[in-house]
C-alpha cells in the first residue's frame, strides 16, 4: 500500500510517519503541512554514499541537488550525511553558506549565473562552477583576475543523449539552454579557450539528460560520449580532465506504477561502465560526481491537507477540496503529475472512492491528483499526498496570496520544525504604498 | 508596434514607458523588475467605471478581482477610482484591510474558504459573501450566530455556458469544482437551505464562465441562464433577488494575434442584455457586479530582464538568457500562454532575429517566450516583455531559490517602489536548524 518502509497504519487507524500520527502532526502544526520524513531522508543519502563508496573505491562525490528542494535544515543534513551540495543560484548558495555548508563541497550550477552570483561563488571558495557557456567563462575569469585567485571549473556538455521523458524535464539534447555542443566544435573551443585563461583551472566534465528517468540506458550511453571526449581532448588538445560530473536524474515513486530503479544497483552500473568504458578509451579513472535531487528527498516528503467541501456532481466527478492546491504543489498544473492520497484518520478503511482532490485557489486547473482513489472522504479529514518531498516546497508560491505552508521533518516518533509556516504579514512585508 | 498608447521609443531609442527610460529603470532598480505603467492601469479601470455608471444607469459595480496582482498599493489604487475588490483568500483581505480599503466594497470568493477565512470575513464586515457549496454555508451561518450578526451572501452558479477557452481556465460547466449547478436541484436546494437560516441574508446569485475570453456570445448566454434562475426564483420559491454578480474573463492583448473586445463596448452589451431580458422575464432590474482582473492589469505591467548568455545552436535554435524566469512568470510552463518582447535599449532597430527567451532556473521548460521576434540581442540588454501585469507577480516562486522581482509604478516620467525586491535574508526568514 506504501511507498515506503516507515509508513504504517496505528492502532486508531491513523497514518504514522516514522512513528508519529499524521492526525496529530495536522492538529498540532496546522494544515497544510510538508513533513518530512527524516529517517527515509538520511536513508536515500546513505544508500548512494555507501554505493559510491563500495562500487567506484571512494573517488566520487554525492552531491545533493538543493533545487529539488532547499532549506537551510537539508544543506545541514546533506552535510552530516558527507554528501556535496549541488546549488543552482545565489540564493541556494546564500542558503547553505548560512547552514555553515562546506562551501569546497560545493558545485555551482546554471545556464545564466548572473556577475554577483559568480562573484559571490568565487568569494565563498566554492569548490567548482559549471561553467555552461563562453560569456560566463569570461565573466568567471575576470572576476578571478581582480581578486587574484584561480577557480576550478567543470564544463556543461551536451551530450546529446534522449532521456525519453517529458519534454520540459529532458535537457541532454542538442536543442537545449544548457551547454556545450560536442559535434558543432563548441566544447574544444571552450577547452582551448579555457587552457589559455591564467585565473581558471578545468577539472573536468558534467553531463545532466533530464529528470525522473526509470532506464539505465540514457546514463549509460552519456557515460560513454562523456569519456569518449575526456579520451579526445587529452589526445587532440593535451587537456587532461580528472572530473567527471554525471549528473542526477534518478526517478522515483510518485504512485504504484512507477518502477524505480534501485539506486544502489544504479551506482554499481554506472561504477562498472565507466571503468570498463576508461579502461577501453585509455583514460585514467576520474573522480566522479552524481547528483542526485528529487531521488534523495522526494519521497521522503508527504503533504498533510484538511478537507473542507466535498462535491458530488452526480454521473460526472466527486470533487474533494482540501485547504491547499497549486500554491504549495504546482506539479500537476506543470507537468500533469502522478499522486497518490491517502485519508490519515482512516488509512486502513477499504471503503474507498474515486475523487479530483483540488485545491483552493481561484483556478479550474488546481487540481493536486485528478483521479484519486481514496477512502472515503468528508470535511475535516486529514488527506496525506505521497512523494511530495521535491518540487514542492522549492516551486511554492504565494498564488491567492496563500501563505507557504510550514515544513516539519519526524524521526523516532518526535516532530520538528524546520521551516515556519508564512503569516499574513510575511506575504505585505514587501508592500510599500 | 506596441500593445498600448503609453509606450513609445524616446530618441535614444530607449523604450519608455509613460515617460520614464526602461533601461534608466532597469539601471536605478536592477532587474527583473515588475513595471506597472499607472496610467493604463488607472485607464482601464475608468473605462470599466465609467461605462457601468453610463450604460447601467449607476446600478452597478466593478470590483477588482484582485487574484490577478495583489498588493497594498493596486488595493489603494482600486479605491481611490472608484472600484470594488474581489477577494480569494485570507490573504487578499488581509492586504486589502492593511490597505485601508472599505471592507463594505468587498466581495470574498473562493471554492473552499477556511472557518479561520470566514470568520475574517465576517469580523471585517466583508460586503458579500459569494458561498460556493453547502457545507461553507452552514460554517458560515454558525459563525455569524455565534457573533450575532447577519451575512449578505451571493450564491456562486454554475452556468453550464463553454466560454471556448483553456481547459484550466474554463468554470462554468458542469464538470468544476465551483457552485451549484442548475440542472441537478442543487441551487434551489441552496436557496431553500438559506432562506431559513436566520444569520444568512440572500442578496444574489453570480457566475465566472472563464478566463481571457474574446466573444461576447458565451456572457450573454450566462446572463440568460443567471436571469431565468432569478424568475424561477422568485416564481417558484418567493425568494426575490436583487443583486447578480457576472464575473469576470475579459480577454487582453498579449501580442499581436490577440484581438480582445473593447470593455467599453462589453460593459454596453451586457447592459442592454441584462435590461433586455430582465424585461422579458419579469425580473426588477438587478444591481450588477462585474469582476474584471487581467484586463484591468494585464496590459498595464511590462517586465525588464538584463540578457546574459546568447547561444546560437546552428540549425536548431538561438537562446537569449535572461536574468529572471519561470520564476516570476510561470504563465509559459503552465499554459503555454503567449507573449510579446522588445529589446528596450534598441527599441526602434528593425534589425530582427528569432530567439528562445528563456529563463535562468535549472528547467528545459524555463522559457518565457519560445518564439520571441525581437532586435537582435546580446549581453547585457535590456529585455521588455509586454503585457505581465496580470497572473505573474501574483503566481511568482521562489524556485531555486531566486528572489522575486521589485515591482515599481511609473507615471508621467516618474517611477516609485511599490513592492520591494526580495533580498535572500528574505529566502531563509523561516528556516530553523
Amino acid at each position: 500500500m506504501f511507498i515506503h518502509n516507515h509508513l504504517k497504519v496505528n492502532k486508531n487507524h491513523h497514518l504514522e510517519i516514522c512513528g508519529c500520527d499524521a492526525v496529530e502532526l495536522a492538529k498540532e502544526y496546522g494544515t497544510p503541512l510538508y513533513v518530512m520524513d527524516d529517517d527515509r531522508l538520511r536513508d536515500n543519502m546513505r544508500i548512494y554514499k555507501n554505493a559510491i563508496d563500495k562500487y567506484y573505491d571512494g573517488k566520487g562525490s554525492i552531491h545533493y541537488a538543493s533545487k529539488a528542494l532547499c532549506n537551510m535544515y537539508l544543506c545541514k543534513t546533506a552535510q552530516q550525511e558527507g554528501l556535496g551540495l549541488d546549488v543552482v543560484s545565489g540564493g541556494e548558495l546564500y542558503t547553505a553558506v548560512k547552514a555553515g555548508f562546506d562551501a569546497s563541497e560545493i558545485c555551482f550550477h546554471g545556464n545564466n549565473k548572473t556577475y554577483d552570483e559568480l562573484c559571490m561563488a568565487v568569494e565563498n571558495k566554492v569548490g567548482r562552477i559549471i561553467v555552461d557557456n563562453s560569456y560566463e567563462l569570461d565573466t568567471l575569469n575576470g572576476i578571478c583576475a581582480e581578486k587574484g585567485v584561480k577557480q576550478s571549473v567543470i564544463f556543461r556538455i551536451k551530450p546529446g543523449v534522449d532521456a525519453h521523458t517529458h519534454e520540459f524535464i529532458s535537457t541532454g539534447q542538442i536543442d537545449s539552454k544548457f551547454g556545450f555542443a560536442i559535434e558543432t566544435g563548441e566544447a574544444y573551443d571552450i577547452f582551448k579557450k579555457a587552457m589559455s585563461l591564467e585565473n581558471i583551472d578545468v577539472k573536468g566534465i558534467h553531463c545532466h539528460i533530464g529528470s525522473q528517468i526509470f532506464d539505465l540506458e540514457p546514463f549509460t550511453k552519456a557515460a560513454e560520449v562523456m569519456i569518449k571526449l575526456m579520451a579526445d581532448a587529452k589526445n587532440d588538445l593535451g587537456l587532461v580532465l580528472t572530473e567527471l560530473d554525471l549528473g542526477g536524474g534518478f526517478g522515483i515513486k510518485y504512485t504504484e506504477n512507477d518502477d524505480p530503479i534501485s539506486y544502489d544497483a544504479h551506482i554499481k552500473s554506472v561504477s562498472e561502465v565507466v571503468k570498463k568504458l576508461c579502461n577501453e578509451y585509455g583514460v585514467d579513472l576520474p573522480f566522479i560526481y552524481m547528483e542526485p535531487g528529487r531521488s534523495i528527498v522526494g519521497d521522503a516528503g508527504i503533504t498533510l491537507y484538511t478537507v473542507g467541501s466535498v462535491k458530488d456532481i452526480p454521473n460526472v466527478r466527486k470533487y474533494v477540496s482540501i485547504d491547499g492546491g497549486m500554491a504549495d504543489n504546482p506539479r500537476y498544473i506543470m507537468y500533469d503529475a502522478l499522486y497518490d492520497g491517502v485519508v490519515a484518520n482512516k488509512a486502513d478503511s477499504d471503503d474507498l472512492d474515486t475523487y479530483t482532490l483540488c485545491g483552493k485557489c481561484c483556478e479550474s486547473g488546481d487540481i493536486i491528483i485528478k483521479e484519486a482513489h481514496m477512502q472515503k472522504c468528508e470535511a475535516g479529514d486529514i488527506v496525506a499526498v505521497m512523494s511530495t518531498g521535491a518540487y514542492n516546497f522549492s516551486m511554492a508560491s504565494n498564488y491567492n496570496r496563500i501563505p507557504r505552508p510550514a515544513m516539519i521533518t519526524v524521526s523516532n516518533g518526535k516532530s520538528k520544525l524546520i521551516v515556519k509556516r508564512e503569516s499574513y504579514e510575511d506575504i505585505i512585508k514587501n508592500d510599500v504604498m
